[in-house]
């Protein structure tokens, strides 16, 4: 396919049970929406690309405040670039239930990552209208800036921002990938510094939160579900281990007389990848970046650096694979005589999801005669930014492949409508005062 | 120490004892000569930066000309820049006896690598002037260019260009470390292409090479010996080996379903650290270089590349290492379900050292009541060059703390000094008609 012929829309409906265009879901108007956001930062590998405080960011967000008002939502913007429809519903002073996600994506990424947060979300708003639903307690459909981070090499932006976790100091010594400041970046969409530190919000105006999202995994696939129900969110630990021994040259250095660092970090590396499982079924440990001083071929490797990536959705058993990590980063560089350092460089901690945001889910999908799944997320998404502070719960839309960041990212359009309706749903059984 | 007040010759001298200056031989001498190259490329950490093809290498040349002509010897210089000092002897349409080695120095390396060598054959050539002693043979003193390629990441150069195995076509696509191609760098120091294919003579013109060098390990200083003899220069083949696996996101993917090529290469790495010793002492490898891709810290690598640099002073032994290493390589990436693909990108075969020429040396040792001793040179040399062609011996001197390439190189000029003797008495060894 080239990129003249490249239409989402068309492609999601070529195979859609339009029966599932029920109680003012509309599966037409969602591919339509997604085809509309698919044309902004379109690359030429048909993936997307729209960075955060881009202008493309922009373009997709003024898309998101039209339907938003088509909706018949109040909009408004804050600080942090959030966009933010409400409802006020037959009780405004209530604390709102807020659903969404972002419209940002990384260098060459799909279509479906949080775009299909944010229109859900919307199709729920827009159901009501046609429907005449009139909820109980206010809703907030929020997209929020720069989830994917690629920008500034952090991510969740927005969501921070809002729930007053960010960093403005940090957030201000950041260049992005052309040099420039974080002040000079935000200012071309129209933000501040003064305007983030107003985006923070009580966090009792919000009763809870609720996200749609790609799995960008397989597990739905394997069990041929349409979409499942979060666990929770295994926020990442990063462990920055440095292996320090001696360099030498490769050909002088008798095999018997070496501090080889680089084959105690290839020790670790293989160990490990042992550990996650003996400790949780979610678990995981990830070494992907390393670096080796000096890298020369025949120089042997006198330090290594090594980022270790620990997850998991509980904080005990999080912690019990870190302490494992570093007990056997600390064995395997004894007994190479290597010196070891540790540092933890960042620590998001974990979000389990409250068991009755799960039943309410589980209703939801049995009362449409869907399979109750239930499954973690291993990447954070903006709900692991909200769920620090208020309960939060997600949905998970099945992936093909479970590929994602990537221009081959799929979700089929039947599966999102899908977890539209059980949205729609799960919203509404959240309306008993 | 400072810039200001380092002074090589000083330091070399504090501990020197005037006894070894005998026979014509002279510690001061060589001292003041080692101190008059170390000011050439002083670096800030009183290392030496003189690359192949600068001026300082071509100002440290001019320096060993001048000591050449002390020396009585004609000097010319060939069209690859190697610096050749000779003494007809007395039957000079003999084959010569050649010694020598490099002035050019790695950036920020050692003032005894290289330099020993040339300037050990220029005090046999001074001591005889001194003492009247004729040689039968001719000798000739080289001062190779561009042994360490630290500019073009090659290497061996002059002694190549002269042994005519340079390939001329690869050293033109060639650019340096300023992005300038090999014609423009050659032409700055009077060198032309034309002129290093002339640099090539009938490999009979020579009946054999020595060479004196530092040993770069710690082998001499744990035998609390001088210098020993180089059993064999262990040629390096170099296996460019690469893991194909899947990359996926770190948070997403159970562990029971990854193709994590690192976890593959890290296995690998540490496996193979254990297999030179099972089939000989003198055999090593290592992996100094390792690539991951994409390298996230959450992503899992999709693709490593690792240089395993393997190395035996004899051709059986290196090749059974290198058929057990891919052996290692093909069985664990099956085991975690990774392609692999292996290719040689560098092979330069061993070179044993000829008993008869390590037997002159042990002679010479005995009589100046040196404990002989056999070490292999695992680093590669001038001498592996030539000793491709012509018969080569070496003669390592004890390195302090087995430091080279490094402001911190050090030998004791008593430990250079008695492997001038050796030098010396070898090459009078070699007179016989």
């Amino acid at each position: 396919m080239t990129k003249n012929t490249f239409d989402l829309e068309r492609q999601l409906l070529s195979d859609y049970d339009s029966k599932l265009t029920v109680e003012g879901v509309s599966g037409e108007r969602l591919a339509y929406r997604l085809g509309v956001l698919s044309k902004i930062g379109l690359t030429e590998d048909n993936g997307s690309r729209r960075p955060g405080f881009s202008k493309e960011e922009r373009d997709a967000k003024n898309w998101i405040i039209k339907w938003m008002e088509e909706a018949g939502m109040q909009v408004r913007e804050d600080g942090a670039g959030n966009i933010i429809g409400r409802l006020d519903g037959k009780h405004p002073d209530k604390p709102v239930i807020m659903s969404g996600s972002h419209v940002d994506t990384v260098p060459n990424g799909g279509h479906f990552d949080g775009t299909i947060g944010v229109l859900s979300a919307l199709e729920v708003a827009q159901s009501w209208k046609e429907t005449g639903y009139a909820p109980e307690k206010p809703l907030e459909i929020v997209a929020f800036t720069d989830e994917e981070g690629s920008r500034f090499n952090g991510g969740l932006t927005g969501s921070e921002a809002m729930m007053g976790d960010t960093d403005i100091k940090a957030m201000q010594a950041k260049e992005d990938f052309d040099g420039r400041s974080f002040e000079e970046v935000i200012k071309d969409v129209g933000l501040s510094v003064e305007g983030f530190k107003s985006a923070e919000r009580p966090h009792s105006d919000i009763e809870s939160y609720v996200e749609v999202h790609i799995e960008q995994g397989k597990r739905l696939e394997k069990e041929q579900l349409p979409c499942g129900i979060v666990t929770g969110i295994a926020g990442p630990y990063w462990l920055r281990l440095t292996f320090k021994g001696q360099a030498g040259h490769a050909g002088n250095t008798p095999m018997t007389d070496r501090q080889d660092a680089l084959v105690a970090a290839g020790h670790f590396i293989h160990y490990i990848s042992h550990l996650p499982q003996k400790i949780n079924d979610s678990a995981v440990a990830t070494v992907g970046n390393i670096e080796v001083k000096p890298n020369g071929t025949n120089v042997i490797p006198g330090e290594v650096i090594v980022y270790v990536d620990i997850r998991d959705i509980f904080e005990n058993t999080r912690q019990q694979l870190i302490d494992a990590i570093i007990q056997t980063a600390e064995d395997i560089s004894e007994s190479w005589a290597i010196t070891l350092t540790c540092e933890t460089v960042h620590n998001v901690p974990p979000v389990p999801i409250k068991k009755d945001l799960q039943d309410k889910l589980k209703t939801a999908m049995q009362e449409k005669g869907i399979r109750p799944f239930y499954l973690p997320s291993g990447a954070g998404h903006d709900a692991m930014i909200v769920g620090q502070h208020v309960p939060s719960a997600m949905i998970f839309v099945r992936s093909k492949n479970g590929i994602s960041h990537n221009p081959a990212e799929w979700s089929d359009l039947n599966d999102c409508v899908q977890a539209v309706h059980i949205l729609k749903d799960y919203i509404e059984s959240c309306q008993s005062l």
